[in-house]
């Protein structure tokens, strides 16, 4: 099968129960699950840009290998001061770990137990890795798959998919590290690449990035975090940089997709 | 506030952080959230289909009421056989019980502890209700909240609200009962109203309602659900039918909204 | 098997070890298991209206088909407003749903371990269903019990088996609907016609059903509730109407569970 | 209050909610909960035994505080080789920790929030023991009880009420110890004073008390428990033992029920 | 494999990794868990106590056996009054029973998947008992071993070794009961044989054993437990008991884990 | 307080009850938990290593500040490949989230309601810190703290705490990064400083770091870890490095504390 061929929708939720059966008989097997949060990203960008940004991305590498593309996971774990400012911020709508690792373990084995034969978390909330792991790893010991000739899971952030070099020309003055990528270049040209409407670069704040300590204090304490709730000022976005992104990692992610598991890489 | 003077947007998704803030200070502090399920709902209905509504729903009577809506819950309980078919339908990807009251416990106390005043759960998938119920009821418990002068959370699901002079006029023949409305006349004429590009009316099947036994039994035997997987056939159903629905359910939804929370009815 | 031929007792918990065992390798294999609640049902019924009725009628129909009855489960989910008056009431003790969904989880899996072939759960609280479906889904899941050829649960509330011939003759003026049926004439003459000792129809209040509205909300407002803790009066019930539905019912019942799950029919 | 001013049952799922709320402004204010299981106890003693007994002993006790009695908790933690037998054997079905620990959980805290004043549980099941006091633990800590100026719980196994006295009447070869009490002795001269027509003597068999190792072996090993599923043999078992064991240990047991939280002593 | 022949260390923690692969291969298969907890023992023993007594006989026993010795667990269930004196007092550090039942569980589990044959707990703090068996036994059905021929778990109290003739001779007048026997002769002697830094006998107080009622209440009454936080005194401890508990124990511990699951007895 | 006023031993665990109390009221209030795992870690490196350094750092830092430490959580989340191998791998031994989540939750809870001020854990095992913070989270939020005037937690891992400086004298040809830091160069060079008896560097393997995906996979794909088990080769370790690692990095940790919590800095 080829990205052409296969249901007129590539999102699992548009399509109906026969046209999906068919497909789980004919087609690649492979699902992507977009993951995000409910999240403040400052002044400018949207609450929801980790679901919008992982579902955009699930898509184009769902098109690009046959795949499909499930409902994202629209609410994520506590959003954490040294990588998003902070669970306190107004906005921040959030899932305890349990909630989160359960919802993880039910798509899993609902998926598989129908004859999916791959499942993919595209990831955009760093809070969420870890809680999504537990829950894949739940899930497969619960369907007693325990070595690697059965079904898959993958399991990743898309910012581990930009490159060294695409990282040299989004950020020509030097990286600043993704736990601080909050709100900032990353996110802000992607999103104007990929949902302008959303994006209102008149309200970016300009600061320096936050400096934070090595620890995390519980309660947090406030002040830590800049008035923004950036931890780095999206100075310098642009949505030339955006799709530049864009294409590098939904391109490398599909050949992933493709070698790992099956179906037409891009 | 009227609804023509709140944010520009009334998904809390495309807001941003600090006209949220704003919001919280200034609107009317309630929140909607639709709740759906990923459920085959025969040929003619895509998976979505719940949450598409409630979400549709949810939105008209956020706008009538100055209030926001919140991302849905994509994902339902387990489709039972009376009332959705079975959770062994292709396409149908369910959540346990402790997994979806955990999420609405968390939602509900994550929106009350940023001062949103009052939540209103729109449930679009009949076997969601007990549990949306329980995870009200234990965030309402973390939060100390036991009597009635303090937030208040509403739950309901958008068919309550039907009316008897409506079904009347959509269901002339009379009408069969809610628990086979499974892919029948209501779901089919709302979404010709509301997405009528997902819906295929050329794979309808035409068939009598679904008779089922006065007890529920496990493991599922899968042959007293039609072939269809619809409880009930959508034959009768069309676009008009529709906007009667959509119209006199929102209308009631946000009189009761406003009765209840305050708020601006329609 | 008939009644006649098995043990001496028909409850699980009268009988010992090692007839139980000669049950398991002779018997119809088939325990029944009555849940309930305490829970207030106005001034002129007993708290324990629920269980006591569901014991009496899975008693009955474990007699006619030759199956055992275990004790019941006799605390139940809270009580909701608009099905039993509110879970605030003087009287109601509830369980959580996780521990009821436990509960009903070990006692299938316990059960189905023994060599028990079928269980029945005969439910008598309406808020109950859901939480007993969870339970029933998982044990299966546990036991790796997912198609249809071992063994079978099934679940059912009482009042789902009144005809609609007997609901005419009970109800003359119109049945007012099962969710506002909470210390109204069905468990009013049930409980005259089972329990005559533990009615007491002096301290009946008479007034027009509940007029709840279309939402659940929580915190409940108390003022709601009609001042007895019943959702419809009992005025019209009497001990004929009570064995009517009885026979009516428990017939219906061992016939079900004869063509379903073996065993001897009424 | 004394004995016989109060409401007509001591039964608390025999009283309606309005003379419960009633005795809650004017009574004791003391719950009982006996405890029990479902576990086998040989071929003379019925499956119910532990609830039966510690029913009676609550009812007892109750009767002569003022105290009422609720519905007992009839299924207990699983059954272990070194006190019950095992788990494994036909007849015993049982809970796991969890669902134990959550039911205690729920009934102190349903109660309490009610306006009962203490509650008191009435341990008939020697595995049950640590699971109810995590149980009652939970409840305070939800309730914020954490001094010993509000209500209390008492959690009591009734054997810790046997006196010396009382024992050198009921053992006078010597007491082989209350872990081996299975199906023994005392169970059944109890049982033999409270319910003669459950018990069949003519059924039980006379073996030397079960050598049982130091350790517990899980899985078990079942050759470890004597055929006849008891611990130690009911020979010199009888009614009137049963009756003195019955008489002393609810006179102590109403004294300190009396002392600690007032009521009226037998 | 003789206790000489194995691994330079009989601590998991001080082994490689492929030095253990090896011991698996080639050892008696067995690993010892020592469990404790944080638990005040009076003024002159240390808070560690119990798991530092637990991981001396473990180790004494794996060294006559083969047998290896994880990591104890530490921190154990809440301190009793009646066995520790209770949770509240200072210096006690104490998990839920959720938290204890699963980390037995997954060691279990952990533990058996590695190949690990069997697996013996070696307790140290009474209140844990229960709960270590509930996580056997789950982690047991777990991985589907629901009878004897594989893998087996042990799990005693170090003091149910204990013999008449050593209690004789520890307690020359009479033995208190172990329950009481918190902070008392037994500990103390075996502390002052294996680690006499750690006690401070100087600092040891004289009281008479506690007298505690027949029942637990909660919240604890603190004036019941002896302000010294033993529930019976020291006195008359000494090394030259402790030996003689050390060598006895350890010496019945270690034939019966050769007698139950091979390997060499001392 | 300083370091030299105060108990005879800085652990927890060595000291009595009656001493610790004394400090809760005089002393500076805080406590350190290390955090470890059961993880192999190559041929040169124990199973325990992780738990090892973290509780020399713990000590380190804790005697620079007047500081208690508790006894470590000796176990850990499960090994994951881009970071620790694998859970497959031999001699690891591992929780599930939800057991270190209540673990943590528990220690947290249970030290501040002893009164103690402060807690910060020093986490030596990549993969547990997710799990870590929920559990602070959540005990947090059971006590009702919520902002920060009351006692704070703080958690870090060790190696955040390496300056760049060090990284440069450690690494003179370029720092791996940290996820591949297992069993290599920081680790090793450590062990050597602190427990050189407990490394055998003649069984060290040398191989180039290991190249792993972008992704995580599950179940995982064994061949992908190295065969020693080291996701980096030890070669260039010595314990000049370690001592210059751990004085670095126990002096800023102590400055930290000392600052955040106050106590006496080193």
């Amino acid at each position: 099968m080829t990205a052409t061929d296969g249901p007129r929708s590539l999102r699992l939720a548009e399509l109906d129960a026969h046209t999906f059966a068919a497909w789980l008989r004919d087609g690649s097997g492979t699902v992507l699950v977009p993951v995000g949060a409910l999240e403040q990203h400052g002044p400018h960008l949207p609450l929801g840009t980790d679901a919008i940004l992982s579902s955009r991305i699930a898509e184009a590498a769902a098109e690009a290998t046959g795949s499909l593309v499930a409902q994202p996971v629209s609410y994520g774990y506590k959003s954490q001061q040294k990588s998003g400012g902070g669970n306190h911020l107004p906005g921040t709508v959030s899932l305890d770990a349990a909630t989160l690792i359960g919802l993880t373990r039910n798509l899993v084995a609902s998926l598989l137990r129908q004859g999916v034969r791959n499942v993919v978390f595209v990831n955009g909330h760093y809070e969420n890795y870890q809680f999504l792991y537990e829950g894949i790893d739940l899930a497969l010991a619960d369907l007693g798959l325990r070595d690697g000739d059965g079904p898959a899971v993958l399991l990743l952030s898309y910012w581990d998919y930009v490159s060294e070099e695409t990282l040299r020309t989004v950020y020509p003055e030097g990286f600043p590290g993704w736990d601080i990528e909050h709100g900032g270049v990353l996110e802000t040209s992607l999103m104007l690449h990929l949902e302008p409407d959303l994006v209102d670069l008149g309200r970016a704040v300009d600061h320096p990035p936050a400096a934070l300590p090595r620890f995390d204090r519980l309660p947090v304490v406030p002040g830590r975090t800049p008035a923004s709730g950036c931890l780095s000022a999206p100075a310098g976005s642009d949505a030339t940089k955006g799709g530049l992104l864009f294409r590098q990692v939904t391109g490398d992610l599909a050949r992933d997709i493709a070698a790992e598991l099956g179906g037409t890489p891009g």
